[in-house]
């Protein structure tokens, strides 16, 4: 073999193994992007639950398209800065007690950088003025990787229709 | 130049070459999605106002994981072939008259295969029994590339509390 073959021959072998390299470290990272989202989703709940400003803020993406409708909201909040920010501390004070917890997930579905999640939640409640309210909602929730980070871009949940 | 360092030079180029194009047709693939996305979801709700039971099926992913809530579900609508296909043919029997319109988008938003829109529609509609509803609702809806076609992956649905 002269050397350019050798050159050809060592670039084909070197194509080959990152294929195979590429195709099993993509499976692991969608079994590890799985668990991150349900983490984050998680993560969402635990927020909410505890009523913690803080730890709703982390959940999160920073972005201006991020959306949130809520169970009595008139119009969606649009944009992190703009509206989703104010959103989370207006209902702790609307609510000085609230659980939500999630009774049953439909679906969790991923496709690169960006997942869904839609399921069941029910919520226990006491308004400000001590009206109590206990009540099932569908939610559907979509997250995506920004950097190495799994993070809330949509939450929308309704009170079922009885 | 010996040929070794021509061989180097060559692919080297190449791969730049490679870069500035992918660079290019990425941005054209982005703007090019984002019409094929709306398109597609215009067809759902051309559909939904048309009662087309064949132009429903058609905008729909045949996948396991597509879920449906609408404004009455009690339950989630999971999988294509299991419960959504008969979902909306079951609408429509109980809607005589429908007509489902987008008032607002509050958000497209697209990264990868996947994409969603989330928005206000509000629909005019008459029961089986003569009921007339009319209202506005938020929906949630979630789309998938699949092959080449821009796919309804999830609608969620409900009516704006007053």
């Amino acid at each position: 073999m002269n050397r350019l073959s050798l050159v050809i021959l060592g670039i084909a072998a070197a194509s080959i193994a990152r294929l195979v390299f590429a195709a099993g470290s993509a499976r692991a990272q969608q079994a590890s992007d799985m668990n991150a989202i349900k983490a984050a989703h998680a993560a969402f709940y635990a927020a909410l639950s505890a009523r913690d400003v803080k730890a709703m803020a982390a959940v999160w993406a920073r972005k201006s398209h991020v959306v949130v409708i809520g169970p009595v909201s008139k119009a969606a909040a649009v944009g992190y800065k703009n509206a989703v920010a104010d959103y989370w501390p207006r209902v702790f004070a609307r609510l000085p007690e609230l659980s939500s917890a999630i009774s049953s997930i439909a679906q969790t579905r991923t496709n690169g950088d960006m997942a869904w999640v839609i399921g069941t939640e029910h919520v226990v409640a006491r308004t400000r003025s001590g009206k109590a309210l206990n009540y099932s909602a569908f939610f559907t929730d979509i997250l995506e990787k920004i950097g190495d980070r799994w993070l809330m871009v949509a939450h929308h949940a309704h009170r079922i229709a009885r």
